[in-house]
C-alpha cells in the first residue's frame, strides 16, 4: 500500500511515521508513506498556497493550483484508489472504514489547514471525505495521521502477531474486555480470582461475558450496528 | 493550562507538539504540555513497564507501578482536574467536551500502548476516559495528540484571531458552510454568484442556509441533539 499526504506543515507528521507499527510496517515493506509539501507545488513566486475567504471573515482558505498540481504530479505516476480530504463533513471513521481501506492500493489524502479548502477542490477532485471525529482540529494532519495509523496495522504482516489486531476492540463491535498483569494483589487491588484459575475455557467465557457486558453497558449502539 | 501526557514511545509525540496552533500557545505561555517517559518511573532495573496479561492471549499489558508512581510524582507537585485514559470505551470526544476540557488548570493524559494498561489504574486512578472515535489506535499517543490539539485551540488567545475558533464546525451544532478563495473562475470551475456581489448580508445568509442545509443533508442528528 503507498499513501501520499498532501500538507502545508510536512514538519508536523515527521515523529508519528517514524515509530512504533507505522516504522515496523514501512521497514518491512508493507507500506509506503510520502509526505508532501503542497508549497512545492505552488507555483506563485512566494510559493503561496491560500488566500483570503470570497465570503470574508477570519481564516485563510486554501488555493486551487497547488492542491490540483500535487494531484496531477502523483496520478501522472500512478493510479490511485481515492483521493481523501479529512474534513468535519465526511464519513465518520470506524474499524469497518478502517478496514476497507486497508485493502487499496494506492491513496492520496489531502490535510486541510487553516479555514480549509477551496469547496472547488472538494467537488472535482476529491473522491471521499472522511471525519475522524465530531471535533475541531488545528489541521487535517493529525487526523491524517490516525487514518494511517488505524489502516496501516491492519495490512497483514504490520503486527507482530496478527491475532492481536483480531482481539482489538470494534472487530466484533464488542468493546475489549478489561485486561490484567502481574502482580496479582498490588497493594491490595487484586485481580479478579478466575484468571488464576489456570482454566482457559473458564477465561475464555469470562472475557467473551464481559466484553459484551461492557459494551451493552458503555456502548449499546455498537450491538444494534449488525 | 498544563498538560502532562504519560507515555512509552515520548518520540512519537515529539513533532506534532513543535508546531503550528500547539507551538503558538505554548510560545505564549498560555498553555504547558510536558511528555513523560513511562519507563522513566519503572521500579525495575531493565525499565519494563508491561508483562503478560493473566488471560493469556497477544499482546502485553502496562503495569501498574510505574503508571501509579508517575502520576504520583505529579500530584505531589500540583493538583490536577482530570487524570484521563484515552479509550475506545471513554466518552466520546466531541466540540462540547473539547470546550469543558478547555476550561481545566492541569490534567494528565495516560497513553496505552500494547494490549492496554491494567484494569486497576482504570478503576483506582484514573478519573476519566475519552474516546476520539470508533476505531482502533496502535497506542494513545495520537489520541492524546487529537485531544490536546482540539483543546488547546480553544484556550483564549491561542488563535490569533479568536472569531476563527467560533465559526468552526460544530460550535453551534453546524458543519461550516464551503469556502472559496481566488480565483474566482479557475478553468471554468466557478465560485457561487453570490460571493461576488459584495453585498454581506446576503453573503452571511446564503453562508447560514448553506451551513444549514449541508449539516441536515450530512449530519442530520447534529440538529437533533440540542
Amino acid at each position: 500500500m503507498r499513501i501520499d499526504i498532501l500538507t502545508v506543515v510536512p514538519e508536523l507528521l515527521e515523529s508519528p511515521f517514524q515509530h512504533s507499527i507505522i516504522k515496523r510496517g514501512r521497514d518491512k515493506g508493507l507500506v509506503e508513506i510520502v509526505v508532501h509539501n503542497i508549497r512545492d507545488f505552488s507555483e506563485d513566486k512566494h510559493r503561496k498556497v491560500d488566500d483570503y475567504a470570497f465570503s470574508g471573515g477570519a481564516g485563510m482558505v486554501m488555493t486551487i493550483q497547488p492542491i490540483e498540481s500535487a494531484i496531477n504530479f502523483l496520478k501522472a505516476q500512478r493510479e490511485y484508489d481515492a483521493v481523501i480530504y479529512t474534513s468535519p463533513d465526511g464519513i465518520q471513521l470506524n474499524q469497518k472504514e478502517s478496514n476497507k481501506l486497508s485493502l487499496l492500493n494506492n491513496i492520496i489524502i489531502i490535510c486541510g489547514h487553516y479555514k480549509g479548502i477551496d469547496q472547488r477542490i472538494r467537488e472535482h477532485l476529491v473522491t471521499m471525505e472522511i471525519s475522524i471525529g465530531d471535533y475541531v482540529l488545528t489541521g487535517g494532519e493529525l487526523a491524517a495521521a490516525v487514518i494511517v495509523d488505524s489502516v496501516v496495522r491492519l495490512i497483514p504482516g504490520v503486527l507482530s502477531d496478527e491475532t492481536s489486531a483480531l482481539t482489538d476492540s470494534f472487530q466484533d463491535n464488542l468493546l475489549s474486555p478489561p485486561v490484567y498483569t502481574r502482580p496479582a494483589d498490588y497493594n491490595g487491588w487484586k485481580v479478579p480470582e478466575i484468571l488464576l484459575s489456570g482454566n482457559d475455557k473458564l477465561i475464555n467465557e469470562w472475557q467473551e461475558k464481559l466484553a459484551y457486558e461492557r459494551t451493552k453497558k458503555l456502548r449499546p449502539d455498537l450491538l444494534k450496528n449488525e
